[in-house]
């Protein structure tokens, strides 16, 4: 083990896939990083590949939490990259023994939950900065260019941004696009870093986790995309993935794009065929997709798009019940298409996603303005979608547009009414309708494209059938309503068993 | 106040609306009801209004709770109608100090959450026996008879199943309907009754908030078929009551639809036009359909129809933000509709709202199902359908169709694949899709409807785009996935970054 004396810009505990990843990529920024892990084996590994990598020879594998910090520059800032859970507080008492003081940053990396980020903050204010950093990108992200979303004390975010900004994933500023090369030691130093303070404690965190339900939501609304070329047009993965590939040429340029052409595209030498045709058609799910869902609700924030996938996922693991009733149950007879009708349908889907994502990406946005008021947060929408152009599972060109919506107008109520997206939507609206009225009268389920479209069609209506339900309210429950034609303020409850039904204040 | 030494059958806790209506009730019934509340006007009321409606001179005002106590006859039985909440905590607290013993009954008739009623029956067990018992038919139903769900120590139930049964809603059980009789002094007491021991603690307050998420669904169905009648069709309030009054006589016979028709067919004199068109469109709710919804989330059971009718209120409940959205953001033109294609609109939606419901149904009981299994809950689903037939919110002649499902197979694995749903929703299910590909197209928002057909569709395929989805997560994340053609046990990875993407077990 290297000992040299001299000081450590950042100290990292925990060398797992993620924070080994972390520390190569701070290496190759030429950070020098003080690392240790419970398993010395991996200790010895960081420094191995560092070697064999980047040559960098700026990490420093430390023995324990005490000589770790003693490696450090002041204030000494320790990057965190355990296990969400007891590990994070486990690992904040062993560092108060070894010494950290009240100047220090300690920064969680973890997918903690986010009021979990907020107890702690809390909890350890007075005796150094608890500050989270919630990471998005995965392995090769972590390694090349991660998306970074910081939140605690605004202070130790001024220690921390410059090594966040170094390591995190570039975006090309004119074309909105991820600079990406993977090469060890030779970093992509150009470019908008993805990697933003994003507010007090629990906000980043928060913010990823409302990436993740968009995630969920996009991820979706592709496969349901692709059930319907492979059921309606009898497709074959193949084709599928070049319609997916010319699709990732325009508006719907986007990561999950790419790989789900990429997916489909792939042979398996097992079965002789295509992949995707021998890949179980169970989803799972690790959380953050239904925490999401459940927020919203807790909010009153509709994210039906989002709770749509989650439940999409939920269905498809009850694999042994749908082939006991794929037995019993029939859905419509196959409709043969004509040639000209298959090519609309194709176009139709196309238009059906882009408006379907406007529309989950908006939920996700309102998610996150409505957490953001209860908390008495102050977000910048415009920074969270920059920082998520590249590095993340949802990097996609159309990030741009959101990040310019909320840049023309940072109080944006919705961004269905920003001039762009509601340009947007009026054009390929039609189509939307027409893919989805297509899918249901072929009995293909589409339950996220259209919990996409009854939002748009809900959102923009100045009158919902709410009064009907307030009526009904009323009815059985005496539960009162407001009228149009008095001040919202005044309720009003009809006497129903009284002859004539009179209509009295309540 | 009466006093006369005699034994009292039961002892009351609480004089409000549903306290006052069940003491009422108890009285009707012939029982001897010792009764008491914090305020004094309550209890010379309720002793008032049995004088002047039925003159039963069974309900005994009592000044506290040791007084109360003392009428009683032993193991003593007392039920409390007060707030959800601390409340019951401290009155049980009381009763310990006023004498309750280790064979005594306390009931709790409250709107509890189903978790606090689980904490306390364990708090309380060995001081007395802690039971509760969710009550549903507002203020009506609890005097005239209302649907009881019970829960807790079988013993206790013995005690109380008496009372309740002869308090509950009746049922006729040839034709499944509710014998109503709104006469004070005579009550009810042939049929059937709607009240049922559901399981261990806790297991009643969860069924009726799973009957209240199904409500939220159901009424927001109701909402979105009017909505499609009132604009694509321009039907007037009184038509719609009309054609509502109508469906009233067939399948979807219920309390809710004839409501709707009478909320629809009240004229508002201020205005001088239909009372819906003055009641302010923004939907009020008090949390158990978002209960509802949470739980199926958290317990990875689809309820998609009900997270959308909770996700309906809270769009309504945005009006402001609509009003604004109205303005900037258009759907597609009016369509103007021949008399044959109006016809058939209409038939349509009543098979639509029809299937949806099924559906809507299927999935409150599959969560009761899910939440039994994790529980360790034995729910008997027919009687639950039974004792929902009369005195509750969402009583249907449907749910003798229910009822009669669960009687066939009490392990059904869900009410789509009961023959007779099987075959009703073959029939119906054209005429479900040409409904909300109609309404798809003429931008009216059709979300309930739309998530009971992606439900349906999901759970009847045999193969969903969960496979592409899987393809993709193992790519960006390297979870693995299941192949259709080996053990699901055994798990695979692609090694996405090499030459032909070889795939090997994980």
């Amino acid at each position: 083990m290297e000992q040299n004396g001299a000081p450590y810009d950042v100290g990292f505990v925990g060398l797992g896939v993620m924070g080994k990843s972390l520390v190569l990529n701070l290496a190759d920024n030429g950070y020098r990083v003080a690392a240790f892990d419970l398993d010395a084996d991996k200790i010895t590994a960081v420094e191995a590949q560092d070697q064999a990598e980047s040559q960098s020879r700026r990490v420093l594998g430390c023995p324990n939490l005490a000589t770790l910090l003693a490696q450090l520059t002041a204030p000494r800032l320790v990057v965190l990259s355990i296990p969400a859970g007891a590990a994070v507080d486990a690992v904040c008492e062993q560092l108060l023994a070894a010494g950290i003081g009240p100047d220090d940053v300690v920064v969680d990396t973890g997918n903690s939950l986010w009021t979990d980020t907020v107890k702690r903050e809390a909890h350890y204010r007075g005796q150094f900065h608890f500050f989270s950093t919630a990471v998005s990108g995965g392995e090769v992200g972590a390694r090349f260019g991660p998306s970074l979303m910081a939140s605690g004390d605004a202070r130790a975010w001024q220690r921390l941004a410059p090594l966040w900004q170094a390591i995190a994933a570039k975006v090309d500023p004119d074309s909105g696009k991820p600079i990406e090369r993977f090469e060890p030691g030779n970093p992509v130093r150009e470019g908008e870093p993805c990697a933003a303070y994003i507010g007090p404690a629990g906000a980043g965190h928060y913010v990823k986790m409302v990436h993740n339900g968009i995630e969920y939501a996009d991820m979706q609304l592709i496969c349901e995309a692709y059930h319907i070329l492979r059921t309606a047009l009898g497709l074959t993965p193949a084709e599928i993935a070049a319609i997916f590939r010319r699709w990732n040429a325009g508006v719907l340029d986007s990561y999950l794009m790419a790989i789900s052409a990429e997916v489909l595209d792939t042979w398996d030498e097992a079965s002789d065929g295509p992949l995707v045709d021998v890949i179980l058609d169970k989803a799972g799910q690790k959380g953050t997709g239904l925490w999401t869902a459940v927020s919203s609700l807790e909010l009153g924030c509709p994210a039906p798009t989002i709770a749509q996938a989650v439940y999409a996922r939920a269905l498809s693991g009850q694999r042994a019940e749908r082939l006991a009733a794929a037995e019993l149950l029939r859905g419509p007879e196959p409709v043969a298409l004509s040639d000209a009708e298959r090519e609309a349908l194709i176009e139709q889907l196309h238009d059906a996603l882009y408006c379907a994502k406007i529309c989950a990406y908006a939920q996700g946005f309102q998610l996150m303005a409505s957490a953001a008021k209860v908390q008495g947060w102050t977000l910048d929408f415009a920074a969270i979608a920059r920082i998520w152009r590249a590095g993340c599972i949802i990097r996609a060109v159309f990030l741009q547009s959101i990040a310019a919506a909320y840049e023309r107008d940072d109080s944006l109520a919705n961004l269905l009414v920003d001039p762009f997206f509601t340009e947007q939507l009026h054009r390929y609206q039609g189509n939307w309708r027409r893919a989805i009225a297509q899918a249901t009268l072929l009995g293909i389920p589409c339950g996220a494209l259209s919990a996409s479209l009854a939002y748009f069609d809900s959102y923009r209506l100045g009158t919902l059938p709410a009064n009907l339900l307030q009526g009904q309210r009323d009815f059985f429950g005496a539960h009162g309503f407001a009228r149009t034609d008095r001040d919202e303020g005044a309720r009003f409850h009809v006497d129903w068993s009284a002859p004539g039904r009179p209509v009295r204040p309540a």
